[in-house]
């Protein structure tokens, strides 16, 4: 297996031409679909997508588009996430938000833009592909993504606002905004390698439990990160449902470490070798940005 | 073959226990999605993709969750489109638009739950049909509503704002907006029902003429129609890229008329017996809504 950077090297070299191989596109929007997916991040999704994809002796190449498709998702849901009738952000990796730069309605084109593009790389994909992983693979990353998954989080989160921040609502929120698109990366990337029933159900728990540590550890940055190394305003959730906000500093910190724990002991029920996964877990615990 | 109001009564039926079926939805999302779903309209594309499938030999509950998909396409698009940002339209079906109910935020986020649950219902389907029409029909519906089809067309008419219609411009968002959709609905009944791809090209040659017509037509009712019949402000679009601002009503008439015959000529490709589309084609030219 490769290390977290080589993955994410790759990832890179791969969105902008998977994004330009969806046809004609016009120009503006093409340039505001880029705009936000070049503006780096960790490609954590797609890094999870294709190292869960190469333990299980699956091909990289043929994870690709995929991988790509899951950061499409995820930074269309950033994109609309960021407009103003939603967290009316400014300010993303460092950078000015989507709407910020191409406008409102252009924002919400270039999201619905990546979405669907997501989808069709890995449609093409999975019939290239020829036998049912592929379809597999879409249909698990579509309903994390979806009404029961990420964009319940993200509803939840919008109704939620103004009310005061209580615990189960907040678990609930951050179970569907964050970990869903997370476990989804890592079945899919199971799937594709044609993993069994039982991998796929072990690297989904693992990645439940990475997701909530992931989010946790957001909340602690965003009380306590600097703002230069997180690229995005700070201090700004303070009225909204966060895992600090309900159970504290001290509480927040437990918590991320009680997930690692339980994310790292799911990995046990792997045939696989899975240091790579283990050492991600617990490096969350270490995030800077 | 049964008659277009059979058919959008079968639609009509399934629509919302089809989106119901998506999981469990925080409820004022579902709300949302549901008012827009339920809100009427012609099902013009999922009746189109039922007819396609039915004269093709194809089964028709097999069809169904596309057909769906086709019509939470078509409706997530008309949301966004009617956000302030986009085209800030108060009335559609002679309902109140979805943001003006629901807010803009979670508008944005009903219209992302609508497009991402087509494609988890056909990607559901397409791993229960087993071989590879349900992905092939998939792959098709996302490639004409992508950022090569719809999306493409709507980012050109919101980069057109305000410049002064012309034909060239017109006629291309006109492809893309309208006709890119319903080709595809065209395209996947057939390829669901196992047609060859003479066949698929040749409805696809008769779905672009038709969506023409269809759009050359919804252009004149917006200047000479009546609102009530409607269910939307007319008179809205005459700063707007129509085909009535470049050509006039007189030559917008004769350019549908010319469509519609384009269509109708078509059809003599067929193997199947094809009235129900002749007659489909023709009866565009008497519209009233």
């Amino acid at each position: 297996m490769k290390k977290t950077e080589e993955y994410r090297a790759l990832v890179n070299e791969a969105l902008v031409p998977m994004l330009e191989s969806l046809g004609h596109i016009p120009e503006k929007l093409l340039s505001a679909m880029r705009y936000s997916l070049s503006a780096g991040g960790k490609r954590l999704r797609p890094v999870l997508l294709l190292a869960a994809c190469d333990m299980a002796g699956g091909t990289l190449s043929a994870a690709m588009p995929f991988a790509c498709a899951m950061e499409m998702i995820h930074t269309y849901s950033l994109i609309h996430d960021d407009l103003p009738a939603m967290d009316n952000d400014d300010l993303r990796r460092g950078k000015p938000t989507n709407h910020k730069v191409y406008g409102e309605g252009m924002a919400v084109l270039a999201g619905d833009g990546l979405l669907n593009g997501a989808v069709e790389l890995m449609a093409r994909s999975a019939i290239h592909i020829g036998d049912l992983r592929g379809i597999r693979a879409l249909e698990t990353i579509m309903r994390h993504a979806g009404v029961g998954g990420m964009i319940a989080g993200q509803a939840m989160d919008l109704c939620a606002e103004g009310a005061k921040p209580d615990e189960k609502m907040v678990s609930c929120i951050h179970c569907h905004k964050t970990a869903d698109l997370i476990q989804a990366a890592i079945e899919a990337g199971l799937i594709l390698a044609g993993a069994d029933e039982h991998t796929v159900k072990t690297g989904s728990r693992y990645g439940y439990h990475l997701g909530l540590a992931f989010q946790i550890t957001d909340d602690l940055l965003d009380v306590e990160g600097d703002s230069k190394l997180m690229g995005k305003n700070t201090g700004m959730d303070t009225d909204k449902m966060t895992w600090v906000a309900v159970k504290g500093k001290e509480g927040a910190r437990e918590d991320a470490r009680k997930e690692v724990e339980a994310a790292v002991s799911a990995l046990n029920d792997l045939v696989y070798e899975h240091s790579f996964f283990t050492d991600l877990a617990e490096n969350i615990l270490h995030r800077v940005s």
